[in-house]
């Protein structure tokens, strides 16, 4: 479970790191796209497009179905929950060790400023 | 400045698509370590934790310093405030329109027990 989590991750912060495939993906959150249109607003040739369209379905993150000829693309539906904990709970852990350093820091200058007043 | 946050989330969540470099930044969330330690705790070879730290420290995820033999890991400190961001403003779009379809659901279930009340 924990070893299929690990993989999804790895497939969707690597579908995740391209500007292109972000911005088909908030361009999805608004309508579904076939993969024409993606392609015309993206300046892609259609096999271009089709790939990244390949690296997204394939992470989960969206899914297709095709009717006649045409390809249409949707929002998949996980909605980036797993990526979203992992990223709180990572900074959670960040600022709590900031916080204590800013505690550390805050402590040295107030004895320091002890240290002053009675030597003054 | 757009085009530099794009750079950037390119570079970090392609860094955060590996389990292992996951792994090292919630380590060095606990506390510092040097490349040696990141190499025994992961088992893996110097040169296979020296390439990860390299990766996590170009996309701006942790800073390292040589002290005489000894190179220590330490978190960066922009804590992944962007890629939080833009999953955070993703997500409202999705369950937005997730929330549009529930009610699409809702109004033709409503209106089809009107229709069935009139018929019987």
């Amino acid at each position: 479970m924990v070893q299929f989590t690990q993989t999804r991750l790895d497939a969707s912060f690597s579908a995740l790191s391209d500007a292109t495939r972000r911005g088909v993906l908030e361009r999805l959150g608004r309508s579904d796209a076939s993969i024409t249109d993606l392609a015309e607003k993206f300046h892609m040739t259609l096999t271009g497009m089709k790939k990244h369209v390949g690296i997204l379905e394939q992470a989960g993150l969206i899914t297709t179905e095709k009717v006649g000829r045409v390809r249409t693309c949707k929002l998949g539906g996980r909605a980036l929950q797993d990526e979203a904990a992992w990223i709180d709970k990572h900074r959670r852990l960040w600022e709590a060790r900031f916080e204590a350093l800013d505690r550390l820091v805050e402590d040295m200058k107030r004895k320091e400023k002890r240290n002053e007043r009675r030597k003054g």
